[in-house]
């Protein structure tokens, strides 16, 4: 396995497939101009290719263990968090009041994907803490920002999100962790979180947990559940970390992969927190989180595509079964194909952030719109297609995929949690058809309209790619009044294929851009995703109409098999 | 983790979906009559269910392993594969001349679909085994025949295929082991051999190795390779096993799943061999024997598939997220749809088998075909279905999934690896395009006459649901006709959305054929199938006609990600 971070691939998107000009030339990321940006990816290239990717494998073959209650982490990881954080990298976007750079969210997405590509298990880490600053900048006050913001913005301290509790996955608002009222101000936390990820590690000096808790008045459901800040070390007067807390990691999960990202069970017992926000409002503290994280999920999956595609075109190139195999006509079309993909979910991550930037930029609210509208896309369809092109990447390598020591397998194995964190893809589709269609359809017929623009800008160049496009735009439009008139129940039935075929349209729109902007590789990559990649979307609209009736028809004991029930 | 053996879903398919009655009809399979089959179905399922599930998380926790050069299986292996052996089930389709029941390939696969949702790790010795039968029978000497048949159908003895070495994956012709005759009439043979499964075992008292080598006047290529019978003991005079023979497991490869299984690499030092068949036409005995492999893995995809959708939608009802996630539209969508696709896998797996058998009662070339032209998509579909519904059974149990203890993962990791053995699925539509579609597409159009037929036959009872299949049947009667116009290699650029798209519209056929003789569940089943499933047919035969310039316009360096190049 050796990645090559796609430095070049993300400089050409910025510059002609995604606004990010826009984005530059907006007062508040005036220093982001194309240089910087170009030196900023260079450099995070150097980062990925050279120290992080190295360290991928020793995560996976030494994970992070338990050791009488503090977590190991994998050979190396502390030295590879160690230079993403003396880099700078952790703070990229963050508030430079607090030491950060304040630089666009759309340069720290691109840095995620290489990241990830790099090395998942670790990019973990600092892509969580990424989220505690974010929702400490929003919602936590002065006293408290001032105490945590500089040590997480400098990677010297580390940040979790402890949500989810043996009995409350997405339900979160079924979560039984109490909270007391202290004297003191502060409050003391006990109860027992799962899937805690760097719950615990011996790559910073402290790890600081934003937990949800439920106050004694707190109402039932997510309207009673507050946020606070637990260290494991409580900070002392000069703000260094000092006597330990009221907390634990109780074991490690064993998990399908991603083997260098402790996954921590924890229990907090009677543990010392200070709150985050207002009391009873800690949802709306951790959305601000989990919004940061999604996206940032989105890229994982573009980003561990990507390494798993250069690996199999590598392996192709290598290999040799009468003459090389990538020359086959069938290897080459999986690697064309999950080639268009990988393009067009990484323009579709870049975007949203780039609608981020100029929502934060400019407060307008139609950035903040659109936004709201690619991230569930930018989630689901990003970790799909990095589930869906690992898989590709072993059968490419056929027998040799499914032994563990090329690496391909590994890789498959590490991505497939990203259609579950973050809200599974299911959740994120509803949140699409749900939410994000409540405004009654503007922002998605917004988007609509600028693919329909776009396409008819390159009618000229490019009549044969367009005319698909723009068919398959006007399907999308049509279901998507269809679903607007549908109840809640009918959309969730049909909201993954609706989010599917959503974002292979979009694709088909920055590949139109590309192919306007780039050579003939890029107008032959666009030819690969709106003949082959794009034509699918019919079926999922289709789909995405077909109701509830037969689903409901069917039994459980039906789905079970037993057809004499 | 609680397997049910679908033993009512078969007996329903055998009676009114496939052509089972036509099987029983014969003379040759006079004895499997409607009580016999289910009858032995029955006893299959009790197998199955209370014996072989229960093992089957021991050989993915403890692995068979290498300990002084023979191969220790996991715990209750060896038991599990003694109650197989006792039962008789090796030997259900084996010549009853030496100790086979000599019963039709539809009640073998069948048993093989249930032993490979109950526990696939173990259920690869006694396929493989079987599929050494096959060849025996076929190409054996009568004395060979006389000696290791009755061991192996009464499964005292196992039985391997040694194909693949380092340099010779799928392009088997550039093997590199040798053969030398020796003076007594064997030959000695030398080289070594990779991805043997179960090589080595403590779960029989003999191995037989069926080894592919050439001698030292074959030619190059396939044309040169001949045949061997090398067991690890040399059977002495009364044909007992006696001296060690030449040859040896140099170590066991770490796998993404089917841990139980133990897959070696072999060594053979002039290793005793015994030639089956003719010199230099060794590859003509292997084709038997990976035709029978061929239909039994895209089987044991089926049966995973099966066991992987049990414990999905029981984690479904069990699993309490603002109510029972199974009542959730689009958790019901994924489980409907995963049942409608494994009863699609199944029929096609079982149609099969049944023109296997009426090739073999009658010698009719039609059924020959038939069956030819089915082994190809019930091999790639029924293991892409099998990856698809255990990849779906993670995404259900959300993040339990991807923690290995609820044995979720465990049913991906395994099936993974059925896509890519006995020939790649990629090989697997070559085929099918190419060798299968060389009668000028005559088998082909038998098939789509007979869906034509059927969807007729169930105009008058559903059509709502006619008309989708007869417009996916025309379409691809077109497609396979604009296929016939192209060389090869368009045709294999388009083989794999091919085969995927016949499939579909095959699994339509059946659905309908059940909606006309079972009850509603099966037509709100087949509804499923023709609304959700087959309407991807379209966009896949659009794929399979798009051609092969943009993938060539692609160099390499662009599918790396390199588009500077």
């Amino acid at each position: 396995m050796s990645y090559r971070a796609p430095v070049e691939q993300i400089q050409f998107m910025l510059r002609h497939v995604v606004p990010f000009a826009d984005v530059a030339a907006t007062e508040r990321f005036a220093e982001a101009t194309p240089e910087t940006a170009d030196a900023i990816l260079n450099e995070a290239g150097k980062l990925t290719s050279n120290v992080l990717a190295p360290l991928n494998r020793n995560g996976d073959l030494t994970p992070a263990r338990l050791e009488n209650g503090v977590v190991r982490s994998s050979p190396g990881f502390a030295d590879g968090f160690r230079a993403i954080a003396e880099g700078g990298w952790v703070g990229l976007a963050a508030d430079p009041e607090y030491g950060g750079m304040g630089l666009p969210q759309a340069l720290n997405m691109a840095v995620a994907d290489m990241m990830s590509g790099a090395n998942l298990a670790l990019q973990l880490n600092p892509l969580l803490t990424q989220g505690q600053i974010e929702a400490l900048e929003h919602h936590a006050s002065d006293e408290l920002k001032a105490l945590y913001l500089p040590k997480l913005t400098s990677g010297e301290w580390s940040g979790t999100m402890n949500l989810t509790e043996p009995g409350a996955g997405s339900d979160v608002g079924a979560l039984t962790t109490k909270a007391e009222r202290n004297e003191d101000g502060t409050y003391s936390v006990t109860g027992q979180k799962i899937f805690i990820t760097w719950g615990d590690s011996d790559v910073t000096e402290n790890v600081c947990h934003l937990v949800l808790a439920r106050l004694p008045d707190g109402a039932k459901g997510t309207r009673g559940i507050s946020l606070f800040m637990v260290p494991k070390l409580i900070p002392d007067e000069n703000g260094k970390p000092g006597r330990a807390n009221s907390l634990k990691v109780v074991s490690l999960e064993e998990k399908l992969g991603i083997h260098g990202s402790p996954t921590c069970v924890m229990s907090f017992e009677g543990a010392t927190g200070w709150l985050v926000g207002a009391e009873h409002k800690g949802m709306a503290a951790m959305f601000t989180m989990m919004n940061c994280a999604r996206l940032g999920v989105g890229m994982q999956g573009v980003g561990v595509a990507e390494a798993a595609l250069q690996q199999a075109v590598a392996y192709a190139q290598d290999r040799n079964q009468m003459g090389q195999i990538i020359q086959h006509p069938d290897v080459r079309r999986m690697l064309a194909t999950a080639r268009a993909e990988v393009f067009a979910a990484r323009a579709i991550g870049l975007a949203c952030a780039t609608a981020i930037d100029m929502e934060r930029a400019t407060g307008d609210r139609d950035h903040a719109a659109r936004a709201a509208f690619l991230t569930p896309i930018a989630k689901a369809y990003g970790t799909d297609v990095g589930v869906r092109v690992a898989d590709m990447g072993v059968q490419v390598h056929g027998g040799m995929g499914y032994v563990e020591e090329t690496g391909a397998a590994q890789y498959l194995r590490d991505v497939r949690i990203t259609p579950i964190y973050e809200g599974t893809n299911g959740i994120q589709a509803m949140d699409l058809v749900g939410r994000k269609l409540s405004d009654g359809g503007d922002a998605a017929m917004r988007l609509l309209d600028e693919i329909f623009d776009g396409a008819k800008a390159a009618h000229h160049d490019h009549p044969d790619l367009t005319d698909p496009v723009l068919q398959a735009a006007e399907t999308l439009r049509e279901a998507t009044q269809s679903l607007l008139e549908r109840d809640l129940t009918l959309r969730f039935a049909g909201a993954v294929p609706y989010l599917s075929a959503f974002a292979r349209v979009l694709g088909a729109h920055y590949h139109l851009r590309a192919a306007r902007h780039g050579g003939g590789a890029h107008v032959a990559l666009a030819r690969v995703h709106i003949l082959r990649v794009l034509p699918r979307a019919a079926a999922e609209l289709q789909e995405a109409l077909a109701g509830l009736d037969d689903l409901t028809a069917l039994q459980d004991a039906h789905l079970a098999g037993d057809f004499a029930a």
